[in-house]
C-alpha cells in the first residue's frame, strides 16, 4: 500500500516555511489505519513489551491502538500540567527556549520493558526527552516506534541511546 | 470487572474542589483497557457507522481503538490552531469565555454516519460543539460514546439533540 501518496504535504505549517506532513488522511482512510497499525504490530509482535508509551497528542492515536492489538497497558507522557495525579517531569531544550514532558510517578513499573510511540519522528527532541525521563524511572526503553520519519532533520541520531522504527521515511521535503 | 476500583479520584485538579476522575490507571491496566474497549466495541458492532471523531486529546485514546476494531476511519477534532490544513470551526461559550474546536474542511463525507467518543462526558460542552459541527459540515451523528459520565453535571441534558451512550456513570463527586 503506497501510504506516501495518501500523507497531505501542508506547507507553511507551523511555521513559514515548512512543509507538514498531515497523517489526518491515513487515519480517516480505514484499509490504510488497519494497514499501518498490522504493520507495526506485525514488527513488534515477538518483542517482550510490558508497556506502550504514547506521546501527547497525536502519538496517543497510535499508541493506544498498539496497546489494543498487542494486548499492553497504555501511558501518556503529555505536557507540562496536563497530569492530574503526582508527576516526574523533564525538561528539555529546544531551538529556542525549553519544554517539559511529564509521566504519572507511578506508571513505568521497575524494569518495565517500553515501546514508545509517536507518529513523527522530526527532530527527536521529544522522544529523546521521553526515554531518558522512563530509565529515569527505571522502566527499559525496548524502542521507540514512528509512523513518519523525517531524515533530513536527523532525529535519529540525537536519539543514538535508542532502537528506533519508522514505516515511512522522507530523505527531503 | 469493577473498573470504578481502578479509575483514580485526584482531588483540586485541574481546579480547588474539584475531584478529577483519572483514566490512566485503566489505560495501564492491560485487562481493563481491552475490557473497556469490547464493551464499546459491542454496543455499536451492528450499528451503521461510517466514521469515528475523535475529541482532543484523551479523546483520541479510545477513538482510535474503536475505529481500529471497528475497521472504520478516524478523524480528528482539535482545539484552533492544531489542526495543519483548511479547517471549519465552532465556537462555543463556557463558563467564563467561549472555546473554539475545529475539524478539517474534508474529513467528514456528506451524509457520513458518525460516532464521537470522548473519554469523559462533564459539561458536555466540547461534545456538544463537536456534534453540532458534524451536523453543519453534512454529517449524521449516531451516537456519542463515553468511558465515564459524570451525571450530577448534567451533560446528557445539554445533549440532548444527540444519542448518548457511557460505560461508567458517577452520580455525586
Amino acid at each position: 500500500m503506497d501510504l506516501k501518496k495518501i500523507v497531505r504535504d501542508v506547507h507553511d505549517f507551523p511555521k513559514p516555511g515548512i512543509v507538514f506532513k498531515d497523517i489526518t488522511p491515513l487515519l480517516e482512510n480505514p484499509e490504510a489505519f488497519q494497514y499501518i497499525v498490522n504493520q507495526v504490530v506485525e514488527k513488534f509482535k515477538k518483542e517482550e513489551i510490558d508497556l506502550i508509551v504514547g506521546i501527547d497528542a497525536r502519538g496517543f492515536i497510535f499508541a493506544s491502538v498498539l496497546a489494543y492489538a498487542l494486548k499492553k497497558g497504555l501511558a501518556i507522557v503529555r505536557k507540562k500540567g496536563k497530569l492530574p495525579y503526582q508527576t516526574i517531569s523533564y525538561t528539555y531544550q529546544l531551538e529556542y527556549g525549553e519544554d517539559t514532558i511529564e509521566l504519572h510517578q507511578d506508571s513505568i513499573p521497575k524494569g518495565a520493558k517500553v515501546l514508545i510511540v509517536d507518529d513523527l519522528l522530526a527532530t527527536g527532541g521529544t522522544a529523546n526527552a521521553t526515554g531518558h525521563l522512563i530509565q529515569q524511572m527505571g522502566g527499559q526503553v525496548v524502542a521507540m516506534a514512528f509512523i513518519i520519519e523525517l531524515n533530513f532533520l536527523k532525529g535519529r541520531e540525537k536519539l543514538k541511546d535508542f532502537e528506533v522504527f519508522s514505516l515511512l521515511q522522507y530523505d527531503a521535503e
